[in-house]
């Protein structure tokens, strides 16, 4: 195998992008807002649009993917290597859109790619149209300086249309297909980087586990001037729960909440504080007047890093005007946990549930019910798949890459799970891109740093790849 | 001034009991109920009716009283004892009931009187006509065993129309009618007494202050994935805050709360504690399963003598189905804390205020708003007015008389405040008399003690007055 050269890549992306941009914006044009059932048949359109750009691209296998549960259609494209000892890499995005009107604010029709000042306006041009998209020209630039006639690994591609709806049949469609889905390596195309100036590698999302727990005092609401102060109150239990879940240093206090979990490296302190984090910006963004987390913690590594307990909801007695003197029946609290590497989902429902019950004093019920969890997923910095991303994001980029990680938690994990495969984050897009907002764009520049990652990645892989017993199969 | 003969007294209701009760009935057929704005009528003619009763008792000042605020009408009337050095008595009570319906379940018609077994079962006959309508023929019993044309106290009645309704307009008519109000001692026809087997006098009310604080976080709802355990959480902080209400054993932990407490005796211990207390059966009452309290008090005292904080609601986040990710933007308490004597309620007001403020992290905001406050209301138990009640009660009673409090807060304390004179409570109601409830009924026998009461009441306060300089004089 061979690496490809620089030169001829770009002069490929150069011919091409202008064809690659018209392409993109027809795509851009197809209003695939899964959020809204009477766009489900352009969602489908899109997904239709897709398997054809898919094969013109060269993919021998392009296919519309029906959801389990009659959700809206994934796509699924398939391109062999022909060589045996190729890896297989599995790229996933998703082609379904936020909703969008030119009344909300927008300078431009969100649904009328338009370009200005070298930025693509339209909705979906980062998320995440633009980042999928950019795969296609990337395989044909990979292709054209390798002189390859196949991709270097077996590429498969798996583009949702539920992800901007919550994925609610995502899980059910990779559990069916895996056998079809199987892969060494997932990259996932739906994330961003630090910023334009610094372009970075996530490196890990956090898990979620998350609880309902309700409590139960009173038969019915009682007169607190009768018996307020001589019977307990679920109100005062659940909020002595969640002042219990964290020490005054703000760490989380459950009994072996903290056991196995991977602590950053040294290394990882280094680079993340390296970072031009200002944190100014960041309480601007997180709509917050200061910060506040675990001590000893910066806020990227408590956000990134570290594993958490937030209150996401508490409700129990009197909460309408003026005052009602009961003490409630009733009171309820919504609890989630980040997870980071090396906590289970197994374990941290059984840590929570029991330090509940050990709580909770003598005349107060409880039920506790965990709905959901997604494991956290990491790819240590030495891992060699992550290294070929580097290298390849390297020489596209001509600088230095850093690393960040996702504080968020998503299908990346169900993907590592389902295919028993490590997880790698490419993403071109930058926190100025509008995701979810008004006017979503995408830096043409980043883009095309995309399309020439994508032309570099899968030879490096595949020149790194080792035969079993290589690292990567101990990942 | 002269003692009143038992003999007489008893010998007088007995020949009258059987017309005192076809009066009472009469009462309780007319539908006084407060909250039924389409009964505003049936309460005006209640007012009308108890204003004729009294004329005939020989009040010669009985007088529909319309509210401030066009609410609907109290009564007051007013028999002068023509002694110069006589003590003057406000004795308060409400002629507005409960709604009731056969239909919700009552065995009889709630608004025809029906008497099964010595009891008279109707709604208001314990809350509260029966025990306002005991005071008529106490005063003419008073009068025949006294020999005397004018009762030996000046005697007041202040009988309220909205007090089923939370007394919206009742502040407001006592200040504007306090000189025609002024008394030396407030004497509380609206309660009960521990049981048909232990007669009691209770001695007090607990205050209240409540208030609402909320707390503000992020300004908007944040994605607890890429924020949470970076920035405060307000619900987290407004479980912090209640967590921090009270100490490990359950007392409050607020800063200067506790100041000026009047502590309970250890005779008032004593006493308390030779009530006959069936924990069993009060947790079936309180429909709760276990008690929790301040350490070192029995429920009893935690619930008629100790100052407490209590949670009536807490909100925030999210509070729906399944779950939502989010650092919430806000969140909200309220709180009630219930005051005994020697509390004031500014200071608490300001002890609770500047708690909260200190107990806040950097980047939550908050505001706190105490909507009203009711004094704590308190006689000694050697009072004289007290013991003169104890006395007359024990006559009637012929066994000794013990003594409770009352945890809640009421009217008691705007009448102390107002009128600046101590409160009795004088009643005989019980707690199976299924007040608020179905079958409410009085027991026609404590009734009768109840008109005995009264007629021996009068004659030992006038005997036990003394001149300016009386220990009563400076409660």
């Amino acid at each position: 195998m061979t690496t490809s050269p620089d030169s001829v890549v770009r002069e490929f992306i150069a011919e091409h992008r202008a064809a690659f941009l018209d392409d993109l914006s027809d795509w851009l044009r197809i209003r695939s807002v899964s959020a809204d059932p009477t766009l489900a048949a352009e969602v489908r359109r899109s997904a239709e649009w897709l398997t054809g750009a898919l094969r013109a691209t060269g993919f021998p296998v392009a296919e519309v993917w029906e959801t389990p549960g009659g959700g809206l259609p994934a796509v699924f494209a398939e391109w062999p290597s022909g060589d045996p000892a190729a890896p297989t890499v599995l790229v996933y995005g998703h082609h379904d859109v936020q909703p969008a009107a030119r009344a909300d604010g927008w300078a431009t029709d969100p649904f009328e790619p338009t370009v200005v000042d070298g930025r693509l306006y339209a909705r979906g041009a980062a998320d995440d149209k633009g980042q999928v998209f950019f795969h296609t020209l990337g395989v044909r630039a990979h292709l054209a300086a390798t002189g390859r006639s196949a991709p270097a690994v077996n590429l498969k591609l798996l583009v949702e249309g539920e992800e901007e709806s919550g994925s609610p049949h995502f899980g059910a469609l990779i559990r069916e297909r895996a056998e079809r889905l199987a892969a060494d390596v997932v990259i996932i195309s739906d994330t961003g980087m630090w910023s334009e100036r610094t372009p970075t590698v996530c490196t890990g999302m956090r898990g979620l586990v998350d609880c309902q727990i309700d409590l139960f005092g009173p038969s019915q609401d009682i007169h607190s001037g009768s018996f307020g102060g001589a019977v307990p109150n679920p109100a005062t239990e659940a909020a002595r729960l969640v002042a219990a879940l964290h020490t005054e240093d703000r760490r989380v206090a459950i009994p072996g909440f903290y056991d196995g979990v991977v602590e950053l490296t040294a290394r990882e302190r280094e680079l993340f504080a390296e970072l031009p984090f200002d944190e100014r910006q960041w309480l601007s963004v997180a709509k917050s007047r200061a910060t506040l987390g675990e001590a000893g913690f910066s806020t990227l590594e408590r956000t990134w890093a570290r594993p958490t307990a937030e209150v996401n909801g508490i409700w129990g007695g009197y909460t309408g005007p003026g005052g009602k003197t009961i003490v409630p029946a009733e009171a309820h609290l919504k609890l989630s946990f980040r997870l980071v590497a090396g906590q289970e989902v197994a374990k941290i429902r059984e840590a929570v549930a029991g330090w509940v019950a050990d709580r909770l004093p003598e005349g107060i019920g409880h039920e506790i019910v965990f709905p959901g969890a997604t494991r956290p997923c990491l790819t240590p910095l030495d891992h060699p798949a992550l290294q070929s991303l580097v290298r390849a994001m390297g020489q596209a980029f001509g600088e230095e890459i850093r690393f960040t990680r996702e504080g968020g938690s998503g299908p990346a994990a169900d993907l590592q799970d389902v295919l028993d495969a490590p997880v790698l984050f490419l993403g071109i897009s930058v926190p100025s891109d509008g995701w979810h907002s008004i006017d979503e764009k995408v830096e043409l520049d980043l883009l095309a740093k995309g399309v020439e990652t994508a032309a570099y990645l899968w030879a490096d892989l595949a020149d790194h790849w080792g035969a079993p017993g290589h690292p990567l199969d101990q990942a």
